[in-house]
């Protein structure tokens, strides 16, 4: 099941502030949804997760079907119990992770040959074996099997870095875009036969090319899917170029369904998307960037093993009032709550190597990206999104 | 300032239960302190300690000295400032920690000399310098500076795992526990000087030998210090001469003053210490076996990577009410309680490696040894301390 209903709309671009009921609750969108691969936020207690507020949480099908494996899952009847998390849960294809593995797979009509990156194991997933799992892990939002298709063809790495290769033709894209429709079809007549109870979202692809994109976008709305995705970006194209699909796109999907954009991104490439009329995000960077140390805040990024937080008493963020930056009251800084943890005591953590150090940054990134939600929310209710829009662009270069 | 009151004894060993008052606040005894060498308890969020009950925690003087270092601490007024922790802190003197280093450190009257292992400074810790240090982090507990008198002398292996070497002589003992003696004095007499508000407990050495550890104590006692430890033990001597000294010297020790078991151990070991007349103890153990996979639960020990573990809907330990078995509601799996994690969960988070593993075993465990001494500390004030004692090891000897 899946019901969307839109609360408030933005006179100044697409955005738009929307309620999306499914079968383990609802949702506010816009929305961020925290990457969970193998059934885990990386190194977040589901507890803070919930304090943080997040709704909706993502996880990989290619990943999970590998570990634990579904004989798993299905005794403890789908991903919800075995994780114990009670909220809604995403799924995707599997197709992007297939397609991540490079040489080691092998696509055809039928799907994708490929052997186990953990054991070896010769395996096949196609759109059927992918509807299948996902209805064992009995997500709330299932993803069309489909093929990523690329923006550089070759070894991997793009031209500016030296790769031998091209960047995909328009001919190139046109195949993998009808592939991806074919396998949408098949997806959905699957998710059908297995009388899957849950949502099943199609996936625009098409490349760079907006007349693909716009082709793959009607047959898809075509077969009446309860939601939509734009597949295929941050696939290693130059930022303006995502940016264009940004804006040639979400808008265009109907307007009565939810509108996700996978894999995307920044902070400011979330605002942007949202205002391109995305209702739904997830990305893996709030999370791997905790780990690496680099924190997002209202105004700029920080790179907390810099030697200049070396003795600095302020949170990451003084207007955060996650639990690493205001501690259990939630007070922020800025407004004398001294609950949180200093940037002094994080470089600590970060150049000893505990374990503390990503747990709080990962705490404090994913809040961000939650909370920057949340206020996006609030100015859109309030008829005031663009205002927000401009003050979010001043703030987030004044530098920390 | 510290004040310690004997609240109750048990007429059928030398266990007491007891209340100690400290600056940062009182402390209810028998009492476990989890460990956190780097001013944090590995993999554990500070408010995760709250919720587990955490009394008391230790830092590292050695650890904290060589990071961050005296002036960032200084720059918070201290290690309660600098983890933002209100609880009470007992920090070790750092003798241990040199002691490890082997041949990497110079022992004379005047002190230790030897090279840091971050960044190879020369340095020299002595009784005034650990006093120094310790006066800066302001714990509310500081440790005489002593020498750890170690059981094999040699090569590091004992001689039982083919090491050249041998066991400590009475002689080679003696002369360490004099050295250790004579630095308590020193310790105490800068202690005073630098008018640190907090409580200095001495250190009782010598070695697997009675009539040196009778000594030691003595000559300690009279110094009149606020509270007494008993180190050198859990040091690679075998386990029938640690509970030997546990039954010989604990008892022994002024009976109005805390008793602190220092680096020991397994529950059974904890249960028998308080038997022992020990009112604090601390270990690496919870944390250390936590990140193994190691887990202490009820009815015995249990390791989660064991396949065995693979589809098992039960929680770690079904009587445990820590967020890991029990979820935030605290009901324990036994009562009907079913907001934890599965056995079959952490066993796959285990396997691919995830952060999430290990932090929710380490609450488990820490968990695990803190409601052990509030059990405990319960059957004390009940008078029904044999009784219990009786229960645990049947209970620990049935398996999981
Ligand atoms: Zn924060
Ligand atoms: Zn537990």
């Amino acid at each position: 099941m899946l019901q969307f209903e839109i609360l408030a709309t933005d006179p100044t671009s697409h955005a738009r502030r929307g309620r999306l009921s499914l079968r383990h609750g609802v949702v506010q969108t816009p929305i961020f949804m925290p990457v969970g691969t193998y059934g885990t936020v990386k190194g977040v207690l589901p507890q803070s997760l919930q304090q943080m507020g997040a709704q909706i949480i993502l996880g990989n099908t290619f990943h999970l079907w590998l570990r634990p494996g579904l004989e798993v899952v299905q005794g403890f009847g789908g991903l919800h119990g075995f994780e114990n998390w009670q909220a809604p849960i995403l799924t995707d294809s599997g197709g992007f992770q297939v397609w991540s593995l490079g040489a080691m797979r092998k696509i055809s009509e039928q799907g994708v040959q490929f052997a186990s990156p953990v054991n070896g194991d010769k395996l096949f997933l196609s759109p059927e074996v992918s509807m299948q799992i996902q209805t064992v892990l009995d997500s709330d939002i299932a993803m069309q099997f489909d093929e990523c298709t690329p923006y550089w063809q070759g070894d991997g790495a793009a031209a500016a870095k030296g790769g031998s290769g091209h960047v995909t033709t328009e001919a190139e894209a046109r195949a993998s875009m009808e592939l991806s429709l074919r396998w949408a079809r098949r997806s959905q007549a699957e998710f059908a036969r297995l009388q899957n109870p849950n949502a099943l979202f199609g996936i625009v692809q098409g490349g760079m090319f907006e007349h693909l994109r716009l082709e793959s976008l009607q047959a898809l709305v075509d077969l009446d899917l309860p939601g939509y995705a734009i597949g295929g970006v941050s696939v290693g194209e130059p930022k303006e170029l995502m940016r264009q699909i940004m804006a040639h796109t979400p808008h265009r999907l109907p307007a009565h369904k939810p509108r996700y954009l996978m894999g995307v991104g920044t902070p400011e490439d979330l605002v942007q998307g949202v205002a391109d009329g995305v209702d739904m995000f997830d990305c893996v960077m709030p999370t791997r960037n905790a780990r690496n140390g680099t924190l997002f805040t209202r105004y700029g990024d920080l790179k907390i093993r810099n030697a200049r937080h070396r003795h600095d008493p302020q949170p990451i963020d003084p207007s955060c009032s996650c639990t690493a930056c205001a501690g259990p009251e939630g007070v922020p800084w800025e407004q004398g709550g001294r609950g949180g943890f200093s940037r002094a005591y994080l470089h600590h953590l970060e150049r000893c190597g505990e374990m503390l150090a990503p747990m709080l940054a990962s705490i404090h990134n994913l809040h961000y990206y939650l909370n920057l939600m949340r206020e996006l929310r609030a100015a859109l209710e309030a008829g005031a999104f663009a205002a927000w829009r401009a003050r979010f662009a001043v703030e987030r270069s004044r530098g920390v």
